[in-house]
């Protein structure tokens, strides 16, 4: 297997004792790197450098399918709903090393977006491989400028057709648990919602303006969070000891409850799952006990009365609540054991700001056993081979 | 919570320990019995009584979207690859839970197709009610008779617009951990999807009967896996004593991955926890140690190399391998510390085969640890609350 080699030269802590630290207090410079220069709030509409899509070609598709592996499968997990909920475009989102071997039904009208940091992951270079080859037009979504996956999408197949790579600025990420990468992903996976609702006529130029304010905001919103940093400590204490932990979500915050156990897997080796809130009385709820802590995203969003009776389930059954709620909600904050707060912010924007204790918890969890954050077992920060 | 409670004076365990090991028995029957009648060979055709879809609207479908929870909503995964291959239909499988507060893109040319053995499951009985409100035909794959769901599905929006249920003829299920109401879905499910594809003319009727043939001859092969119960022994010892499961399969083995470690989540309180086996390489595998038990689905199917190289790969790190193999495949069998076999069959309803001895995992782990196998705790049999 050919990995990656990062070269340590080139990059300094800068007074972080890991660089996922560093990197997870980069995002709000990097998200604001990956906005900046994208967003005409006059115009109320987002200029995507480096894509080509026509407005009749946006107006003509009938389906996106998001293609990637790993943490950027989870950013086209929240992708998939900015997309669905601003272009009112059907979008799937398929792991790609699914999607290469299943036949795939894609051709001229099914937009391929493949999502990767390195833009080197093998799967998903295959996959837009076989979606191209399929008569499908693929995009990028990529961190790293001139690799494998931008190349592939620098070409369309038919002349003409939508093509190139929208390039997240986070800057070269080492740690191979990744942090800024994910969100610079989603920010730009909303510009991409917002652009296309805009193509397609689903999104006037008022709203899109809003909706560009609020991503404005975001770093702003994820200071004040990454400020609050100390509050995780006594939630990273009790699952250090912990063997299992269950991170729980609904609507934008399922893929940050996949995102925040993939976090603490990776890096702790404690075997953390990520479910549907919903889904819980289907199966894991009966896992819970006094040894099983269950991380619940419980900010103010669609459903939000729901999330809270899960909460009571959890804890009617003997199990211990950690949450991450709005900030001055005292209701979701006392049914949870240590409640983290993140500022208000619209719920498609959301992840952006609850995966930040997530971060946290997963970098404290592993500090306090003392594996190797950055470079964690078995794990390869680019997976190259298939 | 109000809880649809079972009669234990109408059901008899017959010779069984648990009505759970009963069920698992009787799936050869209850296949064959969702299966009979609904056969014609002679026109390599299906029968879907109960369900009303005529040529017209299965050619003007543009997508199908499945709604389901827990282990229909694993049937609902498989189900999906069926009907994508034989009728070359878009489709997607939705947790009914996150479905339903989505704003879901659905219309008269999105064909819903929601599954629950009992028919009252409340979050797919109010996908449906969502789906129809935005004007999309719904049908059901049901257990019981007159259930909820199917009275929702019984009449349409629109006057002639598809309709109605395709009842499984599992019988009554008892255990809480479904088992026979999965492996009777994945049935249905690939009737319909031969009745989609002929319906459309993606699929011709001697490949049809070809389809069906194959279908035919399941019963009789999930015979030969159950005949094989002691094989499992010695894989239900070791997994008894572990805190934590790995459950890895590709293509249509990555669902029975998923259904796999539920039933184990289920019944014996271990952390199972299903992967796309590509995915291993993204997370999962920095938990791999000694001391937990990796399940790897390998039968020979599209991509069945790559899936050894991961068994390759949990090996060097120490992990304990077994794995469900195709009979005689010594190749496979030779990776795995215990191997447990299953006929050849075709890729599509390989996981009618597969789901067995993952079956007799969980219910033999269970009984180890001496858990109330039929009734675990803080699970009920249907989820009738949301």
């Amino acid at each position: 297997p050919r990995r990656i080699e990062w070269s340590a030269v080139a990059a300094e802590k800068e007074g972080h004792k890991h660089f996922m630290h560093k990197e997870i207090f980069e995002q709000p410079r990097a998200v604001a790197d990956t906005i900046r220069g994208r967003i005409s709030l006059e115009q109320g509409d987002v200029v995507l450098d480096g894509i080509e899509l026509s407005e009749a070609q946006a107006r003509g598709l009938e389906r996106l399918v998001v293609v990637a592996c790993g943490t950027s499968w989870h950013a086209g997990c929240s992708g998939a709903q900015m997309i669905e909920a601003l272009a009112r475009l059907p979008t799937e989102v398929e792991l790609a090393s699914e999607f290469r071997y299943s036949d795939p039904i894609v051709g001229p009208r099914t937009l391929v977006v493949a999502i990767s940091q390195s833009g080197e992951t093998a799967d998903t270079l295959a996959a837009v491989k076989e979606a191209k080859r399929r008569g499908a037009p693929a995009i990028a979504i990529c961190n790293v400028v001139g690799s494998a996956i931008p190349r592939e999408c620098a070409e369309a197949k038919e002349p003409g057709a939508p093509r190139g790579t929208l390039y997240t600025h986070a800057g070269p990420e080492i740690g191979v648990a990744s942090t800024k990468a994910f969100t610079t992903q989603l920010a730009a996976l909303f510009l991409l919602a917002v652009r296309l609702g805009r193509l397609r006529g689903t999104l006037a130029a008022d709203a899109a303006r809003t909706h560009l304010e609020a991503l404005r905001q975001v770093p702003l919103w994820m200071d004040q969070v990454i400020r609050q940093e100390p509050s995780v400590m006594p939630v990273a204490k009790r699952c250090a000891q912990a063997r299992d932990v269950l991170f729980l979500g609904r609507g934008a915050q399922y893929p940050v409850a996949l995102e925040g156990a993939l976090k603490l897997k990776e890096i702790s080796y404690i075997h953390a799952e990520g479910y549907a809130a919903g889904e819980m009385k289907h199966g894991p709820i009966a896992l819970i006990d006094e040894a099983l802590p269950v991380v619940v995203l419980a900010t103010k969003e669609p459903a939000y009365e729901k999330t809270l009776g899960n909460m009571e389930e959890v804890r009617a059954r003997g199990g211990l609540v950690f949450a991450v709620v709005s900030e001055g909600d005292t209701l979701a904050a006392g049914l949870a054991e240590v409640a983290l707060t993140v500022p208000h912010a619209p719920p498609l924007l959301a992840p952006l700001l609850s995966i930040l204790p997530l971060q946290f918890l997963a970098y404290h969890v592993a500090d306090l056993k003392g594996t190797d954050v950055d470079q964690p077992r078995n794990l390869a920060k680019s997976v190259t081979v298939e």
